[in-house]
């Protein structure tokens, strides 16, 4: 980290800070230019917020951070990609960063049983590989539909059973947690609870591969300092997932952010994969984004398929029904469009 | 809610929404334009989320709401301003949403008994009337400093006793409810968990306030959303807290959104505190925030202060030391700038 | 547009709403609910600013417009897509919306005759159909190269000549563009200027294609409307550019709105191409994004190249080496990654 | 400037750095931890974009500037406030930045002579001490209303002549703005224009004070600078307008970036008003708002006063009637809320 001085900083405040970096750990190292003197502190086992809060110590203009503070999700820490496995008590799992692309579909919620059966089958017959439901829903009003609850987990292990798809659904609440791992084969954890950091440190302990949705105002940084909180309490079973962030663009759900995707995958050796349904919030541009998903470098995809999208207890806008979403995965292996080659 | 069908629609397509807004409990009514044809969905006690979902029925442009979504924080129900008292043990407790401005003031996170106790008595004999401290902090990175825990809550007890001040800390998960309620007089929501809707259907269980601070991308309306749990759940001792949103602009931790104060009040009868702390990030900035929340109708300011900021385990940068929270107390009360006047 | 009143508004409020929409020009059209009333505003002739101004009449909650406020861009005018034809003394022209992906290259700025005419040699063997480069540059600080001016214009219709490929380049004044127009092809608005409508009524009345820049908080909407200048004053030649828009997201230069491609064509018949270069910001990216704007559906893409990026004058830190360059166009022919099957 | 080597980089990598500061102009200055090397580039004469065009060299992880970039603005370089005077035919001008906070109000648009004559008038009489007014109109959609032009700058000098108030009026073109400079006494550079510089340039050698609006997505260093093209052009009669910013939050038009008036104040000594009309678009938070912007330091606020809001031909749902701003200069001399003070 290196702390900048002021302009007008004397002997006297720059000896306070090179004190103070040494207090925390680190070896101070000073270069005086003609306008103002930099004091970097070297070394890897200080204490990094003690030379944060120098920012606030008189002559010191501000204090930046060079170095990224992750360390387990990193590249740098270990250069493969890393390939997560779900389910596999039939046919050894789907494989999420290996060398194919994975399709996840299903409903947003579990509305009844008939609903997921059908999508399921449905789902399964056009090329999905893995099954979403909702049986949590976390809701902005309380006076929207919250979710099946446990009915809705018996109805997901009856649909894995037919078809032997696996798994994700969301988990809201540590207290839930035990309940799900029994039923589910992946457990999501949601964009609004990326920062819940009771639940991470807790889904860190489980046995089961974790789902982790971008925060919808959550950096790549941040993240993948929240994938860090899973790695470093044990559970490196996880998979990102970019599903939009919040800007001034109203005239789609989110911003997706795609190219977020290839950055993650600079950075981390985790799978990543993209959720067209809420990164747009409209069905007639999800084929288009899946694609653009999968060519920026997506491991997947996870998409909101529902009987008939008009019925759907949540999410009907951007649903696709089973014809809609069978058009979108044949999208996914026709070749990209012609580049016009230079006249000679 | 409006459907708006399409330019094109046909006269089976409308009549198909006709029927599904019968079906969805509203009364459809018709308005046949030159251009294009709008169907309203008239009453109170249909269902909102089918008529959300008709927006991918064949036909349809769009789907609006006119309505606001929330119902027991809202000045529509309740016109008069509510007043939460927190502590009252002595002297009555403090009423926030009263005649006069609150001031809440301690450190970020309890780092050590000497440090609480110092600030705690220092806050107090500078005009503070209550104590904030953190046991248990949300952060980031796993590698930051996490709280003392229970210590922190028996550090923060004691400095009640010893000053008289009612505390406030947060709550980050449903399983150290119990444990927080035994010890402080308000329970905080962090902005990253505004949306954790398990930790909010807990806390509208309780017997205590709570005070909800604004998530950094959640617009009012979402925040009010998010009061509505608690109100809906039991609950109705809640006080909001604006602290900044996230934006473009690095030039502060956040965009401090004080005009949302307003339109807070103005939307519902909750009381709203600002936090100057997070919401510029800048020591230097507090003071003239502050002011500026009070005048745009604040009903207290939560701030940070340490007796070394330069020392802090966490959020040094925006802590005020002891002198500089004096001065912002004191600038509380100062007139403001006069008017030029018209020459004549 | 419809009048939503509130709660308690009097007859004598939704009468006086009733005129105000006849001397607007529109026909009002009440409809009354159990709890509120609605008006809405029917007819096309009408002045829209008026029915929105009364929203600040007494007894209204809000005014909402649902239709789309632009025209000759829309879609629904013009069902076919655009295609925009640049250059043409040579081999026709170089198509822009046609069956093929149109890629544009070279650097930021003209630092030099060697360095553009090497780089316009380079990016045509490599594939590039047009020439990019800046003789005017924006720049956010006054201290910053400012271009070459017209001494580069001259060194760009050198490069034309050498190569065929046909030119584009910045204009940042109504003064230059005369000026402009005998040296280069396609005139492009830059991203700041989006909205300069001096600039783009001047546009609308010259005999140019003109790429039109997503400004940097444009949503699509107001980009849009930006193009409805040029072509409701005359010029329908006109390709629309994502180049990234402004978000909280630090970890990159812009965030790359992908999915705003497909709605822009969506929506408009206007051919749209994708700028990754200031969209990410990132050399390591490009080639990723720029896929990634194929699969969307982008008519083309527009790259920075330099011979030497670390020696650019301007954006060096995006700007590919021809290397690279030729890397990222071999990419935008390899076949999408193949989607797992599911297992039967 | 400080440039980051990546954790592998080599010695000749290293070399390679240390050359090219040499060559940019700068001393380079090497610390070497036990993770990485950074390298400074220690000096005030060199040529920056060529350190952050390194950003792209073999072995470099990133480059951090330290510095501001701006000068002529900067309090560093002048630390007492600046005082700009408008007008001064008659009673010396008004001050904007000095003791006291000036009133700037008037239509968004002149609609007619009847109303911007009735308005000055009104507006002197609550306590206005300048009048704006818009001659020339950027509006989003070519079909808006786009000003009265020439015979509005004409009606505006009647009303300077009947009230004394110097007139305020947006110059949009650099072909108008002779016209403009003949009648108006401060020239506006509205928010989508902060960044056109073709503009700023010429704005920079006239005789008169500029009002010069924050961009929709500026930061505060690029609203400096942009400034700094007017000061370094010659120009340094600039006062700053905070005006909102635009966010993902759409219960208010933009956000209020109140804040950043402090920040603005404390980075420069340049005068900055306050917006709050299109601060928050909805007129009933405006006297709260207002009073806010001067607690927090702005010197001054430009408000919009129309006759009929409901009737304007531009802007009409934030705009205020005379009654509504006698009410908001009323607050404006109002003491602030008192404090509660602790119990004893």
């Amino acid at each position: 980290m290196i702390v900048n001085m002021s302009d007008g900083a004397t002997e006297r405040q720059i000896e306070h800070i090179i004190q103070r970096i040494r207090e925390a750990g680190f070896q101070p190292h000073v270069t005086r230019g003609t306008e103002r003197t930099i004091v970097a502190a070297v070394g890897s086992g200080g204490r990094r917020h003690e030379i944060e809060a120098l920012s606030v110590a008189p002559g010191v203009d501000n204090v930046v951070a060079i170095a990224q503070p992750f360390k387990l999700v990193s590249r740098q820490t270990r250069p493969q990609p890393s390939v997560v496995v779900v389910g596999g008590q039939k046919n050894g799992g789907v494989k999420i960063g290996a060398a194919e692309v994975v399709v996840i579909a299903g409903p947003c919620s579990v509305d009844s049983r008939e609903q997921l059966l059908e999508t399921a089958q449905g789902v399964k017959r056009a090329g999905a590989t893995m099954l979403r439901g909702g049986a949590y829903k976390p809701r902005t009003s309380p006076y929207e539909f919250q979710g099946l609850g446990i009915e809705a987990l018996k109805i997901l292990r009856e649909a894995r059973e037919l078809t032997g798809l696996p798994v994700v659904t969301e988990v809201m609440s540590t207290e839930d947690m035990d309940l799900i791992c029994e039923y589910a084969d992946m457990l999501q954890v949601g964009a609004r609870n990326m920062q819940n950091f009771a639940l991470l440190r807790r889904l860190a302990t489980v046995k089961k591969p974790v789902l982790l949705k971008r925060g919808p105002s959550a950096t790549v940084k941040e993240w993948l300092l929240a994938a860090e909180y899973l790695l470093s309490g044990g559970n490196d079973q996880v998979v990102l997932c970019e599903r939009g962030i919040k800007t001034f663009e109203t005239g789609m759900r989110n911003t997706f952010d795609l190219a977020a995707i290839a950055l993650a995958k600079e950075l981390s050796h985790l799978p990543v994969i993209a959720d067209p349904s809420h990164g747009t919030g409209k069905q007639s541009l999800i084929g288009a984004v899946s694609r653009a998903a999968v060519a920026v470098g997506a491991d997947g995809i996870i998409v909101e398929v529902h009987p008939c999208p008009e019925r759907a207890l949540s999410d009907g806008p951007q649903s696709l029904d089973l014809t809609q979403f069978e058009a979108v995965i044949r999208g996914l292996s026709a070749p990209l469009r012609p580049v016009l080659a230079p006249a000679l």
